[in-house]
Order: structure tokens, then sequence, then C-alpha cells
């Protein structure tokens, strides 16, 4: 159940509370693919980066190891020992993105395994009894996520697809949360609105998806190809339509900056695999703006990535350190650079969060958009 | 300054005082070839893995970032964080097994760098200077190690003018630590027995090398090729040369059991990528024998490596879950292994030295030999 704690004009502060715990948003989900982040970090890190919610990939975990092995260890939580909340998404972005010999039918959609080329059908049915078997906090809906542009007809025909698919999704999830051998018997379901960069196909999805008894909303489809000012004008364009009482996730967005205006817009969840993809190439986040640590001026510097960080690589480690680690390609270099990436979101996320109880968000975006988005003259 | 604890048979339970604190052995190092553990491990891991002595390789991190880079920041202690002894080696069994286009003479040796071509010149003052630039606790002598089997003659030549660097490195380090701008002043220097296979040549170089000023004494060139028999008949045929009032370091050894073997022959310090490296393909030791985590048998294990085991692996995951990290080569996988091969050496030499101790090391030994060096059947 989702709790709207304070409003500052669009932007909102609540909590979702869930059988695996409160939900402090607005929130970054830190992204485990395949059940690890990226990086070699884990699930006991996760505590120290004050991670509130773990997010793995339903189409990676089915095809390795397998959900159903996951699900005969007991589901993610114990599978990677966390027992805080733990996101699915619907596997949908990823059978559009990296499957292969795709074939879409009004039943769901056949492909390829990218591992080893085995053919796989994937529905609303089948992503549902997928995470049903993660037992995942809350699942998300599958949906086809359209690359931006496409022709008008084609997002229109796909969107109303996607809802006649969400509706199967309900019907299903509802199917497993009742059976006796279900792990998570009140796992949540968010919808997802698409419609690509349409105005009118976004406002007649989300009016449509919005009556249906749903845990939150979801905005995909976005950050596929399309200019970040067009993802703002639609987010906009969309949030009227967004029930106030429910949760909103922005799906795989984004930098720094984008969340705080996408927090000044009206949404409370992201993910994004930014951080920590920045960080295995020495790009790093501090509250003076970006640094790139594989630049010659910081090889022999002594300082943390950022002052005053609480990360365990600030903590303990010099720029010059993690510089020297990841031109030699020790993991370590990555593993730390990661660790203080993540903080960093998490971090991000905290003050956003203090800034709203306090009522003064407005003047933090301000004051942040234009610091987090430039390189720092540190 | 070396303390001879205690002794059972040959076997030695001492404790070498240093300024960096105190080393008890037997002991092993745990490698950090490029100033980082392989598979993510910081030295604040170290902490947590009962690691008392880290190992730096002198040619690699002259290579990269260069040996005067560290010492502008502060030398190796303060480079990786870490305030307890490090070893570095000499940079010759690196000069001799990985740099291309090596020329050997008196002076020393002429090579390629493996990364990027260039030609560098490292005699034993060279590689005492860099040494003392990188600050280690104990500097090792710059030798040549001759591979076995190899011919009467060119050992015998060869160990001869090991013999005669010794003496060269002895002179500079002692100008080194002299020097007021020598960052650790108190730095220490073990010196290498060579002679291949040859048990007179091996006798010859130690009683030679036993004459001098040295603060502990290394068994060099095995494990490069001899059979396992022949390494412990070398151990035993020198041992009655080695000063007793000093320690002896086995360098490159090796398995759990060649450890438990060379400590009965009176063997005090070791060091060994095999913890690290074995773990990478899921080969991980247990108090119960060898298991291959990757084995078909553990995907849906839910115990830890090793039942019991207090390493930060085994507290929190089960083999099922690092199984399929490794498969999905995801490098939490292999962190996760690596730390528990690790803290299981470590805390073999722990009970090592409770065993010897308590005084009935003999019959520790007989026990585990048998066991550690097979597949456990669990």
């Amino acid at each position: 159940m989702f709790e709207l704690l304070k409003e500052e004009k669009t932007a909102r502060r609540g909590v979702l509370h869930t059988v695996h715990g409160d939900i402090q948003t607005p929130v970054f989900m830190n992204v485990g693919t395949c059940a690890a982040i990226k990086g070699g970090v884990s699930t006991m890190d996760l505590l120290d980066l004050k991670c509130q919610v773990e997010l793995s990939n339903t189409y990676h975990l089915h095809i390795r190891p397998g959900d159903r092995l996951i699900y005969e260890m007991g589901g993610l939580h114990k599978f990677f020992n966390w027992d805080k909340p733990v996101f699915t998404d619907s596997g949908g972005f990823q059978v559009f993105s990296l499957a292969q010999l795709r074939k879409i039918t009004e039943e769901g959609v056949r492909f390829s395994s990218h591992i080893d080329g085995k053919r796989i059908f994937m529905g609303p049915e089948e992503s549902m009894q997928i995470q049903s078997n993660l037992a995942s906090t809350i699942a998300m809906a599958f949906d086809e996520c359209v690359e931006n542009p496409a022709p008008y007809d084609y997002v229109k025909a796909s969107s109303e697809r996607t809802v006649r698919w969400l509706v199967r999704c309900i019907d299903e999830l509802k199917r497993l949360n009742s059976l006796p051998e279900t792990i998570n018997k009140n796992q949540m379901l968010f919808g997802i609105n698409q419609g690509g960069t349409y105005d009118d196909l976004r406002i007649e999805n989300m009016k449509q998806i919005s009556e249906l008894p749903l845990d939150g909303f979801a905005i995909g489809g976005l950050a596929v190809g399309e200019e970040t000012e067009e993802m703002y004008h639609i987010i906009e364009t969309i949030e009227p339509f967004m029930p106030k009482d429910k949760p909103r996730y922005l799906m795989g967005v984004g930098t720094p900056v984008n969340i705080l205006e996408s927090v000044y817009r009206g949404i409370d969840f992201f993910d994004c695999v930014m951080p920590s993809r920045n960080a295995r190439h020495g790009n790093l986040f501090t509250w003076h703006g970006k640094i790139n640590v594989l630049n010659e001026k910081y090889a022999k510097d002594i300082r943390p990535f950022d002052e005053g960080c609480g990360c365990p690589a600030c903590k303990y480690y010099s720029r010059g350190y993690v510089r020297h680690l990841i031109k030699a390609k020790e993991t370590l270099g990555m593993r730390l650079a990661v660790l203080h990436n993540l903080y960093f979101y998490n971090e991000l996320m905290e003050k956003i969060r203090e800034a709203l109880d306090g009522g003064y968000y407005e003047s933090f975006y301000r004051k942040y958009r234009d610091i987090l988005g430039e390189r720092s003259v540190d």
C-alpha cells in the first residue's frame, strides 16, 4: 500500500509498504541483472550502500540459472540473501532488446535465447509465472517496449495489445498468489504505460491502465532513443492522468540530473545501469560534478573520489590508487568505483527525500541540476 | 628480529617482529600482484580474512603504475591502505618468466616490458631501489630463477652470480635505508637460496648466503617444473644448513598439503597464487577436502562451501548461488570464491600454529595431509 506523505508542486514524498518492509520514495533501485550487481557487489555490500530495493531481471534469470531452480532454493530473497524489497522486471525489455529471431503474436513472443539460441515462448502468463517463482516483492507487467521513434500505427497497435496483455497479467498473478505453493502470496504488480512519443497514445493508454487494479504505474519505452527534453515532455503529459495514490516508476532512467528533473515532474521510482556501467569506465559522480578518475591529473591524487563521501571506497582509498587499479584491469578498481556510484545514487535519493520532507525541493533541484551534470573542476 | 618460540622435530613456531607489527609463523602471505588481490579483494577485505602479510610484485608495480609514483604517494602501505607487514619480491621471478627479449650479464638483466615492450634494465641495485620506493616491510634479494631441470653448469654459474648479486643487494639496501628521504628505513632483506635440483649446489649456496647479514632466507627456484617429492627432498637437504634463528620462506608454494609437508620440514613463510587462481575456476578448499562448485550436483545446494567456515562467503551465500554467479561470469562469484580460499589458507596457518603451540603438529599434519589433498565426498 502506498502512502503519499507530502507534495511540493508535482514532486512527491511517499512510502510504499510491502511484505519485505517499507520503501521510502523517491527511490533508486540498484540493478542486479543476474541476481548480482555488476562489479562484484553483493547483497551484504548493498546494506552498506543504503540500498532500499534490489532489481533483478526476469529474462536473464529465466535463462540462467532458471526460475524453477531459484523457486526450489526458496526464491530470490533466499537465493542471494536479501530480506528487503526486490523488484523484477517483466522480461519484456530484454526480449525486445537482447533476444533474437523474435516473433510477436497476440499470445506473446517467441524468441531465441541470447546465450544458447534455445527457442523460448514468453507471454503475460509465462512472465507472471516466472516472476512468481522468483518471488519478488513487486512484479512488472509484460509489455512490448517499442524503440523511439516508431510509426504511429505500429505504436498504437502495440500499446493496445500491451493493455490486453496487462489484463492477462493481473488475472494470472491473482491466480498464482492464491496457490498454496507460491512463495510470496503478496506479490504486487505494476502496470506499464506505453505509447512511444505520441501524446495522445500515451494519454489514452494511461487512462485505460489507471482503471485497472494495480499497485503502481510505470512509464516504459522512454530513454530508448528520444531526446531528453522529449522524455520530460512525455512525463509532464502523462502525469495528470496517473493516480495520485499509487507509486510511479520511470523505467531505466537515468543520470542524476534526469532523476532530479523527473522527481520534479512527479516520479517516485527509478532504476538504471548507469551508475555501475559508468563506474567501470572510471566515470564517477560526486557532489561537485562528474570526474573521470582515469584522467592523468588524478594519477598521484591522494584524495578520495569525493571528500566527505561515506562510501566504502572513499572511506579507505584514493583516486590515484583506484585509477591504477582500473588501468591495470584489476577487478578491485571496478568494484570500488561501482560501490561509490551506487552509494552516490542512493545518497542522492536520500537528500531528495530530505529536501521534500523539509519543503525545499525546488531550491535543492535548481542548485544540483546545474552542478551534477557538469564536470567537477576539482 | 625473529623469535623461535617452539620446535616440534623440524617444524617451527615463531614470530617475526617488524616495524609494521608482528608476523606469527608459520604464515601464508596473500598475493596482491599489482597492489590488489585478484578477484576484487581489497586490503579492508584482507582484515576479515585474517591475513597477516600482503605480498606485492616489484616487477609489476615498477612497470605500472611505477614505483616512483607509489613513493610519491607515501609508499605501498599508504597506496593501498594497509598498516600490517608487506613483502615485495625482487622482480627476478617475473623478469625470468614474463618479460621478453631478456639479456643477462654480470650487471643485471635487460628486458622488454610485457605490457608495452619498453626496454628496462634491472640489476641488484635497481631492484633494491624499487623496493625501497615501494617501502615494503621486507624486500627480497634479486636473483635468477632457473627453470627445472637445467644443466648443472648453467645452474652452478647462475647461483654463484646470484650470490654476488646478493652481496650487492645488501650493500645497496644498507645505503638506501640510511637516506633521509627513504620511507621505511628499517626495510628488511631476505636472501634467496638457488641451485636447481642439485643437492651439492643447493648446500654450497646455502652455506655461503647463511654467512651474510640477512633477516631471513628463502628457497627459490622450486615448484617450477620439478616433482613434488623432489621439492621435499631439496628442502630436507638444505634445511640443516639454514640458520635456526632466522625465518625461512619457501617461495611460490603451494597446495595445502605442500604447506603441511613443508612446515613439517622446517619452513615458516609461504606465498602462492593458487588459492585465488583456483577459486576463479570454482575449485574450493574445505576442511573435508576439495570441491569444484561448478559441479552439477551443487546447482541447488543451499549449504555454504564449508559448513562452519567463518569467511564472508560462507557466512552469507550458498554453493548454488555462487555456482550460478561463476557460470554467469559475474565477478561477484569470483570474489566470493577467492575470499573463501584465502580465508581457508589463513585459517589453515592459524590451525598449524595452534597445533605447534599445543605440541601436536605431527598428528595434525598426518590427519590433514590425507584429507586436504582429496576431493570432498560432501
